[in-house]
């Protein structure tokens, strides 16, 4: 019996896809008229114009038709004198029939009544557009393999060819399965929600992903982790299909029946592919029905759609580059770009990044979102995505990295942001845009982001660095970089720190002492965040020892995330702001008053997107969204 | 009163739109899970996350859930041990609460009767993935201005946004109007066709350049050149619609309406944009509804839609790219490539070029159709479009041109054949590509392709020329280019040559002495075609001069467009092959049999795409096509 060649590399994958799936040449007829939409279909013949086009000599211009003969020698000074009778006038587009042989413009003649004087020659055939000039019936006017477009639509009617036989699309279902799976529909008309339970996406994104492509796509109901079951509906589908896709139960745990449901209808041909995420993608084919299972996370899903179903629908359509992976991803442009900081990656597998971009100083920047394939997050919030190759290891900043774009970015005005999270700096974005700018927020704390600025890895930073010994703000931090005398300095708001802790306040947390309490469980940020400083200082100031904070390490990198999980009662405090206290409707023990700040080194203050934010800083309708947040004290 | 301004710069059309046209920012709810296709919809608003994702602290792996305090100091020599309710078996994305707070993979545990035993310690949160950790509610997911796609549909469900308010797309009608014009479904349907009709085609090509834009367009019935029922309509329009657009009517003959009308309903804006072309488009505005009339050649139309409507629609959208004509001729590449043949640019107009493109010699070259504004064919054919800019006159062989590329070559494949034009080679096109090779045709006549050649300006010709000296075909003119000793000749097939005449022949034709009889109008070839090398062959033989030749000078270029002008009783003669009678019902009187062949210089032996074409010469599917078109004999 064949099995599954297991953990195959991704070039393996493609030879396998390329020489298992043949391509199904199967055509139907479309009415150009009056089908639906028609563009991109492929044509499965040549198509041979019925009409000469234009289908009589017509005139090239308006004016008289005449007989060339009767003109030579015509001048201005001495011209050719025409009787009724002995021309005819002409429209653009009108026929021009024998005895006539040319058409004179109405421009180089005069008429005084019936009589009209041609001020120059003609030669035969001048401003006729014969019949046939731009098409001859028998011509071939479209070839097998074109796809229909605006550009020979009108032809394809002209010639009298309303009625092309097309090559079929490929028909394809994909079967989402899992217990834990809800409908989509299901997830978002019922409000309560059952731990375990996940809303079924994946069919959403295959649906956009195959409209991108040009395919069409079935959805089938979602079946429960039942073996039996969705071998029958694979059975099924098999028989109506020419590609079958099976969604999740693709590991190798109990509930994972895909290997085996694939095993028992098709030939088995690869399980596991070395990239990550992705990796888990089992493919067989039954016949010449490639039947493939997806990973259930979102980020491999995609990735498996990308680098394993598009090559076999390719194939199937006998296209060329099966595995053009730009055509994959959406047709989208693959740039250049150095990577913005070290990267580490697996060695023996590639592997998907999902990469922000910003240019700074005329260099080209990506830097990875770091988040695993569950994250949906990254996927809609990336620029682009790259593949790193098996072979590589470690990834030094500066090395250059290619990166397909999912979106067009205005470099010029993009700025990259690095330093503390906040909320009200998340809102500002859509608004710098509103402004003409851009700005790519990455969330390294406080302390990240002025070391990031010092290193030229940002255009701006922004930081809440409270300095115990004085009690002021920022400034001791600042004035440890050596090149922070030019940076200008933005003092933007002033933001309520505390404790937030669950409404009622269960716990009765009141200060950082009652942190230390048995069974209290805190979730703290991570190091580096001005947050985390506060914390410090404040764990001192009353004479705590970390190790006896429940929760010390335990980091959440946001103020909402740290307080989803106070809200949720998976912790029971965490510090942070106002703000994230109110998203969650936890509540709030004040701590103190912070001072946030934007950091602007001197260099960029010319740069056209600095101006941009700067608009959008003073914009009222961003001043009032952030009101609405709650904390906020304006400060500049 | 406010006028037109005449004839601007393109520069000047967009600086025009730009400061008339003002963005419209309405919006309309739009439901992923239920409403139509909502890909490439864009957000009117930043949509913020209702849900933690995940809603619960989420297994990671597949494992045991755990207190990570109890596994402090464990190993594989030394494992911790736990009994039953110490543990808990957690599937990936099993919900994991209090009290425990990681979970261990099951590979590194060991499990006897209900004993487990833990073989490595655990970090507070190890293999959870915390409520909120992909998204916290209150997070922003998706930002005004992005488009809907399958990135981030799955995250707007999950995050409880099936309903997201995006900008409504303009709403635009396109009025075609002309006595002369018909409707396409007319034009299909009735065969018999009377003088000046042409088909309504340029709605068909608006309908598909719209949608490849992701605009809708609603298409209004034909109107005749009425000025008063065209104001009407626009009238009617302007009360719906973002943008109206009036199909033709746009020179200044009698039968022009558009510049009356639309001065009648909008103010003017400009008349006449410095472009060939697509001269003709008139432009104006009533309140902040475009107003266009587009003139009625296709390519006009086509080239006004791209430079005029694109930069209105994208300003409605308050799109920052309103003039990238990249996006408008639809999101297509942009390459350089040199040009093949000296070209003669208008100055002071922008000129627009159809072409064709081929790799030579490691070289990517170009070279325009020679198509007036009327033609369909070259927009289908052409393989990219060029704008010349408006100061450039001369354009000297191998300069640089960006071409907008409308299908994507297989550049090493693609052969560029010069030479003479044949209906079966015009077939053979087809079976290159099935066997994976590509063909462009240039036709230049026999003469034109054996020079192309030999000046590097292809990779092969093909000629059938007579040489009258020694009764033999090509020898005596391959010999003469001194690179020929290396060239390898085909000598694929002879073609039968004689007179083409109407059915019956009604003009007596039997030879070339009774072309010269009064009233006989004969269709001659272009210099340098084989056919017009063999006609003067058979001039001098009956001693006529060309000036006794009625039409002499009155070309074709196709033997096809010669015999439809035969057929339709514009012409009564010409010479020509019996494949082009037939496929117009033509009569043939046999004149000779002559040798066509095809030749390839020595290096191109290698080139990949010249097997492939090699293979597709022997295609007995091809062949039989061949045999049915008439009057070929295979010689290879």
């Amino acid at each position: 019996m064949v099995e599954f060649l297991e953990h195959v590399s991704l070039e393996k994958a493609w030879s396998l896809i390329l020489e298992r799936v043949s391509p199904v040449s199967r055509g139907e007829w479309v009415d150009i008229l009056s089908s639906g939409p028609v563009l991109r279909r492929v044509l499965a013949e040549d198509i041979v114009s019925l009409e000469n086009l234009p289908h009589y000599p017509a005139s090239a211009v308006d004016g008289y038709a005449l007989r060339s003969a009767d003109t030579s020698r015509a001048s201005s000074t001495n011209p050719r004198v025409f009787s009724e009778g002995h021309y005819l006038w002409a429209n653009t587009g009108s026929m021009v029939g024998r005895p006539f042989d040319s058409v004179v413009m109405v421009e180089d003649t005069s008429l005084e009544g019936d009589t009209l004087k041609v001020a120059r020659p003609l030669a035969q055939g001048e401003n006729i557009r014969p019949e046939g000039e731009d098409v001859a019936r028998g011509q071939v006017v479209a070839r097998k393999g074109d796809p229909l477009s605006s550009f020979n639509i009108p032809l394809l009617i002209a010639s009298g060819n309303p009625r092309v036989l097309v090559l079929s699309l490929p028909r394809s279902i994909f079967i989402p399965t899992g217990d834990e799976i809800i409908p989509a529909l299901k997830w978002v008309e019922e409000k309560i929600r059952t731990g375990d339970q996940v809303p079924e996406t994946n069919s959403h994104m295959l649906k956009g992903i195959f409209s991108e492509w040009g395919y069409p796509l079935d959805i089938h109901d979602l079946l429960p982790d039942d073996g039996k079951l969705i071998k029958e509906a694979l059975e099924r589908a098999i028989c109506s299909y020419d590609l079958v896709m099976i969604g999740a139960g693709t590991a190798k745990g109990k509930r994972d029946h895909s290997a085996e449901v694939i095993r028992s209808v098709a030939d088995p041909i690869f399980r596991g592919v070395r990239m990550k995420p992705g990796r888990p993608v089992i493919a067989g084919i039954s016949g010449n029905i490639p039947v493939v299972a997806l990973p259930g996370f979102p980020m491999s899903a995609l990735v498996a759609a990308w680098t394993v179903v598009f090559p076999m629908l390719s194939r199937l359509c006998g296209e060329k580059d099966a595995t053009d992976l730009s055509k994959a991803i959406g047709g989208c442009k693959k740039i250049e770009t150095r990577l913005l900081k070290h990267y580490s990656s697996q060695q023996g597998v590639c592997e998907w990044l999902r990469l922000k971009c910003g240019e700074i100083d005329g260099t080209r920047f990506s830097w990875p979102l770091s988040s695993g394939a569950s994250s949906m997050f990254s996927i809609a919030d990336a620029d682009g995505f790259a593949l790193v190759d098996d072979s590589t290891l470690e990834i030094p900043k500066g090395s250059s990295l290619q990166v397909w774009m999912k979106r067009n970015l205005d470099w010029e005005k993009r700025l990259v942001y690095q330093g503390s999270n906040d909320p009200a700096i998340d809102r500002l974005v859509s608004f710098v845009r509103d402004h003409g700018g851009d700005l790519a927020i990455r969330s390294v704390g406080s302390l990240g982001g002025l070391a990031a600025i010092s290193r030229g890895e940002g255009h701006m930073a922004s930081c809440h660095l409270l300095d115990p010994e004085t009690g002021t703000y920022n400034d001791s931090y600042i004035m440890k970089f050596p090149d922070s005398s030019d940076w200008r300095r933005i003092k933007l708001f002033k933001r309520e720190q505390g404790f937030l802790v669950q409404k009622g306040n269960p716990r009765g947390i009141r200060s950082a002492k009652d942190l230390s309490k048995g069974g209290v469980f805190f979730i703290n940020r991570q190091p580096g965040a001005g947050t985390r400083v506060l914390f410090d200082h404040l764990l001192k100031e009353a004479g705590i020892e970390p190790a006896a904070i429940n929760g010390y390490n335990n980091v959440a990198v946001t103020h909402l995330e740290a307080s989803a999980r106070i809200s949720n009662g998976s912790a029971d405090a965490t510090l942070g702001i106002r703000a994230a206290a109110e998203a969650f409707g936890n509540d709030f023990v004040p701590v103190t008053e912070e001072q946030f700040e934007i950091v602007i080194p001197g260099r960029f203050h010319s740069h056209p997107g600095v101006a941009l934010f700067l608009e959008a800083l003073v914009d009222k309708k961003w001043r009032s969204v952030v009101q609405g947040l709650g904390g906020y004290t304006w400060t500049n």
